[in-house]
């Protein structure tokens, strides 16, 4: 049996679990950091396609100590961390087995403590040239269109099989037309101590994990993610001819938010990158589901930028100065 | 009548029109900015107490365009708006009307275009001098615990007037004992360009608030809000001796969240205020509310903070370089 089928079956598992629940009104995404990050987007869709669940999505200790009251034999959890050895993700896992929810690990490591801490496990594959239909995200929209499939009839995610690995000719495009502009940015960007992003709706955290793990953790840059609705709120007035920006416009519903903050912010600032969807080649990526799986591209296309920076900064991505060498 | 009375009626029949629905499954926590942030502590006392009630905290147009599929007759929608002319927050209350929900909105103008799309309305004061009780944070939380006694029979708020009064003593004596310290910040700060801000639980978004209208907006530094559970996944990788924060320690369910980051970041910086509700002189507040008013102090507290700032800088809160003077 390949890794493939592992994983197909794993995911087949965590949906036919969920489909046998009694009820299921509430589901908690928990988790860390770059996993807390990469379990945004489905709070996003669960939000847009499903009248009777309640998406939650916090990062693990505040879950826990939230102790959200909805939380029981009708609700699902899902907890992610790549090693499945981050002990608040462990903790929430645990937390949820306690309280009668249906526990879904989602990890690299199936034997991980998180991985024992909960009901189900869903594995995926990890690097720079995996099938992004076994990757993280995509093991992710496997499960929460599985879900709305099985307990609510929703069609959306019909093609989503095949729409996932229709991605791997996008990302292999995206990398090819973008690998020079990344570099060059990357250049004119070493010395700065700086960089905003910004993006909404199930783009969001994708800008999200590239301020807090690429640039914060990675490469000791500054940096926030700015929603681009709460963008013209307050955040624009530090916008300046010098202040760089990196901007996400997706291709779902809160386009028009993105647009609006791009159209503001390249008057303002002469520092500005934007990353657009509309210019992915998305053959093979259902219609319905282009609005959602672009933050899987997203987040490559920004590693391209992450990798050049880190080139040009002589700083690999994998130091650090605290993270694993000291206790916290 | 006074004010007071007029604010009171306007909570109590927001409050017995909750009561009247036939279900409500929902609240939507819609607005943008400032009253986005003043909106969050919401969601975590509904997430906290409420076992039938899912809350959801998003920016007005993030909400409006993500179109929720839950949104409908079993729906409440709060809305809040200064002026009551935020254009998108306007436009959620109508969107939450189209749709069946029971939209009330949270104003200090009780004739603005925002009170005019609501089913219902609730006014506050505003200014520095003002009855806590009939503040924004004061009305929100008066309709949330009056929603959670009407429709729940929980009875966590059944001093919330009293408590919301109590705080009028607890603010007089945090600005007098304070008063010093944020003086003595501003003028070590004045010519910093960035300050991090960090809190977790009730508390997270009032940091947000301000990373985001104080500093970014009123003052053009640069800031983000980082939440204590998160900074260990990523953001700590930026502390160093230099780098500013001033972080909230709560005295809720997320506190050891709190203390965590703050025994890390005080011993890598050397530039750390901490904002402690543990400080705070609550007497007359109910025990069991502590937690969640504590929030409503922290903004004042550290409203001394970008008060000295802007003093030293010489650059008035009031001033803009976008907004309100041109299109966007």
């Amino acid at each position: 049996m390949s890794v493939n089928d592992t994983i197909t079956i794993q995911v087949q598992d965590a949906v036919d679990a969920i489909a046998a629940r009694e009820a299921v009104h509430t589901v908690f995404l928990a988790a860390c950091g770059g996993s807390f990050a990469m379990l945004g987007p489905a709070k996003y869709v669960l939000d847009h396609e499903s009248a009777d669940t309640a998406a939650h999505h916090l990062n693990a200790r505040e879950f826990t100590h939230r102790a959200p009251k909805s939380l029981g034999k009708g609700s699902v959890v899902i907890a992610a961390s790549h090693s499945g050895t981050t002990p608040e993700t462990v903790d929430a896992a645990a937390y949820g087995r306690d309280h009668g929810a249906l526990v879904i690990a989602i990890t690299n490591d199936g034997e991980s403590p998180l991985a024992q801490n909960a009901d189900h496990v869903v594995t995926y594959v990890h690097g720079p040239d995996i099938d992004l239909h076994d990757s993280s995200e995509g093991v992710l929209y496997r499960v929460v269109f599985g879900y709305l499939a099985a307990r609510e009839g929703n069609t959306a995610g019909k093609n989503i099989d095949a729409s996932l690995s229709a991605l791997n000719g996008t990302l292999k495009k995206t990398r090819d037309d973008n690998a020079g502009a990344a570099d060059t940015w990357a250049a004119a960007h070493k010395k700065h101590e700086l960089v905003y992003t910004m993006a909404s709706g199930s783009n969001f955290h994708e800008a999200y994990a590239f301020s807090i793990c690429l640039l914060q953790e990675m490469q000791w840059v500054h940096s926030a993610a700015i929603h681009a609705g709460e963008y013209f709120h307050g955040p624009f007035e530090i916008t300046d001819k010098d202040v760089p920006f990196i901007v996400l416009a997706g291709i779902g519903e809160t386009r028009p938010l993105d647009t609006r903050a791009i159209d503001f912010v390249a008057k303002y600032s002469d520092d500005v990158v934007v990353l657009d969807a509309d210019e992915m080649e998305l053959t093979g990526v259902d219609e319905s589901l282009r609005g959602y799986l672009a933050v899987i591209i997203f987040g490559k296309w920004l590693r391209l930028y992450a990798d050049a920076l880190a080139d040009y900064r002589g700083h690999p991505l994998s130091v650090r100065r605290y993270m694993w060498r000291m206790e916290y």
